[in-house]
Parts: structure tokens; sequence; C-alpha cells
């Protein structure tokens, strides 16, 4: 049995659809909820996770990252992926977990976050997969939507694309890629982007606004305007959750790598 | 306003998780009593649905079928499947509504229904798609599978695939069709049937049991032996309700196929 600290990230991968978001609450199941309570019967003791991104009811997750301190436990840390996942429902599973320095925190020190969303305009009405993608009834024009997105690469003041519930100050933020491409049999058409950190409701509001001008609502331009203004209305409406996977939570190398095994050899 | 009896086939698909199955029961949410709701708003009176085969909780179906009568009411029989798929919740749609002879019962006159069963055997524990897949931890030999499959096909007494909760007198179906194949990426494999009437369980029986032969536990032969048995305690165990799914019900000509246009020209 090691006696000291560990700190331990877990690679978390969900189906939202029966979850009211990431972040615990009263009276409604959430996936922290969820996999605290197994955490805590695994280890013994009441232990609580700290996760790298609040998603939203009805929102997914393939590599959410969350991180948790551990003293004196005999499980290895690389087993905690499978009694976890073994343990946890159907739709929650975690793929990796791995030892971290102590000053790790999947929220603080993320370098940037990943997101997929799923539009389907194929046209019946898609009930199988209904809980997994946004479904457009309109044609969507694939390459005005990269235009329009070309528009959020770089640093900028992004107050135009969150909703009023986000208090913080500062709306700056860096979007490093943000590109669409249809599905191999064209029924489906996929969203990335990837940023720094993402506003509330962020991504949700970008993917409304895009659908809008692949709609040929408006100009690929309104993606510009709507930065300029810093003004919620004048983006389109919030996209729906489900069509929302958050994909991967990068971390800087040195706060986020295991830690060298050499230098552990002699505590075990 | 048309004032004459109609008798409306529907075609229906749903994603069976949400609820307690096809047949309307107390106190719990299933797929005929969530139709029946919608569709006595539609007509404006309470309306009933004949269905064609009661799928249990969590079976998914694309082409369920089922039928109603309806008198005077002013709405084109055409029109019953769009307007029920936009009042209907997102997980089920109805792809096609036609008239049909007034002797038309949807569970009676069917000549055969066909299921797929989804197995996927990957590695990650599988959250996106939990809910439409079973999950089998061990590689499964195709060949088995299939060299088993052959002895469904044909007449035979089920009663060795059935449950004991089944009480009908005879357990004598035809299966017309029986094999697998592997998904384009070989991570799921996909199991077929077709007959003239299942029993009560019998397709997950035969899964649970095809699944135990895949592993290579079981010669292809014990699907003949559990046949000549006649003995429940004979098959493998029962495969879990959310691999499957209801594809197709056909009926004969004369009894499913739309009414002549030509003889009810003159009734509208």
């Amino acid at each position: 049995m090691t006696a000291e600290i560990r700190n331990i990230k877990l690679t978390i991968a969900y189906q939202g659809t029966r979850y009211s978001g990431w972040q615990r609450q009263k009276d409604t199941p959430t996936v922290q909820e969820t996999i605290e309570e197994t955490l805590s019967d695994i280890v013994g003791h009441q232990t609580k996770i700290q996760g790298a991104s609040r998603t939203d009811a009805g929102v997914h997750a393939e590599g959410q990252v969350a991180n948790f301190l551990v003293e004196s436990c005999p499980i290895p840390t690389e087993a905690f992926a499978a009694i976890l996942s073994g343990k946890l429902p159907p739709d929650i599973a975690v793929r990796e977990s791995v030892e971290v320095p102590l000053n790790f925190h999947a929220s603080g020190t993320a370098i940037h976050k990943t997101y997929i969303y799923r539009i389907y305009t194929g046209h019946p009405k898609d009930v199988q997969l209904y809980n997994l993608r946004w479904q457009v009834e309109y044609p969507l024009d694939l390459n005005a939507i990269n235009a329009a997105a070309k528009f959020l690469i770089g640093t900028h003041d992004f107050q135009g694309f969150t909703s009023a519930k986000d208090t913080r100050e500062n709306a700056v933020r860096s979007i490093m890629n943000a590109h669409a491409w249809w599905s191999a049999d064209a029924s489906e058409l996929l969203f990335m982007i990837q940023a720094n950190r993402f506003l509330y409701m962020m991504v949700r509001n970008i993917v409304g606004t895009l659908v809008e001008i692949g709609r040929n609502r408006w100009p690929a331009e309104k993606v510009a305007q709507i930065i300029a203004s810093q003004d919620r209305t004048q983006a389109g409406p919030t996209a729906p959750p489900h069509g929302l996977c958050l994909k991967v939570v990068e971390y800087l190398k040195n706060s986020a790598s295991t830690l060298d095994t050499q230098a552990r050899i002699g505590d075990k």
C-alpha cells in the first residue's frame, strides 16, 4: 500500500442524454455525481473529482478530463479506468487513468479543448440517433459555413457568442481551428472547433449562427459582424445540446504527462 | 369530409430506449400509448392502434406496422405520416401512412417479419451507442455463427428457443432466412432473421445461443439439438433487448396494398 497522495487524471466518455450535464446539482442526476459515487465506493471514502468542462444537459463526451486526489490507496493508478468503467452505468466509461503532478487541475491547466457538433440533414426523422445529432430540415451550404468559420479563428472578444448567464468579465478567447465537412454518406455535417477556453453556450451559439449562414439566410461575413458587435442578440439561435460532443482536452506536457516512473519506484 | 370508415396502415420507426416496449401498460410509457395519444389528439377522439409486433422494453424498430380505423375525418390518408411524425416525441416517427382494406390487421395478416440484432465486439466500452448494440467482450467466429444459423432455417418447433411466459400451444414457426455478417469496419456483427412469426423472446434466445457458438463454447450443431430437445434450458442466455431492431413486416399484396384509388374517387 502506498501511503502518499496521488493526483489521478481520468479521460472520460459519456452519452449525456440521461444526465443534467456534467456538474453536480441537487435532485437531478449528473455525470460528475455518478462518477464521484462510484469512485467513492471503490476507494472507500467520499472522493471529489474536478472536471475540465461543465458540459450542459444532453451534451456528450469522448474525451472529458477530470482529476482527483487519493491517499493511501492500494489500487494501482492504471487500474482505475477499468474498475470505474466496469462499475459505472453503461453510458459512462473511463478510457484512461494516469498519475499527474499534484498541481495539475483538469479545469485550470488545459491548453485547448476540441468539440465536434453533428448535424443530420437527411430527410426522414432521425429516431435511432435522435439524441446524438441535431436534425436540420434544410440543405446546408458547406462552402458558406467554412467561409464563415474562418472569421472565428484567432483571438477575439466572443461576447456576441455567449449567453447572458456567463458573468465572467473577460470574453476574449483564442480559436485555433474551426471547420466543417460532410460525412462519407453526405447525410451528416460535422463541425469541429478548437479553442483555449469556451464561454457558456459559445459552441452552440456559433453552430446556430453557422446553420443560418449554411441556409444562405446570412452572408459568411455575419460572423465577423457578430464578433465586432459584442452583442448576443446579433447571433443566430442556440443549437440544441444533443449534437455536441467534447472530443479532446489537451494539457501542457509538464503539467499533464504521467509522472516519471523512475522517480516513484522507491515508493512502491 | 369523407364520411366512410378508412383502415389506415402506419409504418413506424422508434428508438425503444425510453419505452417499456410497444404494448400499452399501466403507469409506464409505451410506444403504442404514445402514438395513440398523439393520434387521438389529431383526429379529435380516442383512437386505438393495432401493432404487428409487441416489441419488448428497449427494443427498437425501423419498420413496425400498425393500423387504425378512422371515420368522417378530413385528413388525407397520406398526410397522417407527416402530421404524426411532427407531433410525436423525437424518438418515434411514422414513415408512411396508406389506406388498406377494412379486413387488414397488422398483427394477423403479416407473412413475415425481419429483425436485425447488432453486436459490438470492439474493445472500449460503447457509451455513445450503448443503447443500440449489445457489447460482447469476446471475439466471435462468424463462420461458426453462420453454420449454426443454417440449422434454424425451415419449419421447426421452436419451443427450445422461447420462454416459459409464452403460453401459445403451438411453437411451430418457419424461418426463411438467418445469417450474420461483419460491418464495414469489422467492429460490429449484424445478425438478420426472418420468419413467418416469432415466439416470445425467440430472437433474443437465438442470439444468446449463437454468441455461445461464436465464442466456440458450443458446436454449431447445438442449434439442431436445442430445436430437437424442445427444452428451453438447453439454449444459451437471452441476449439483451437493446441490440434488437424490428426492420420490416411484410404482408400479402391483397391484404396490405393501398386501395385502388380509382374505386374511391366517388367518395372524395
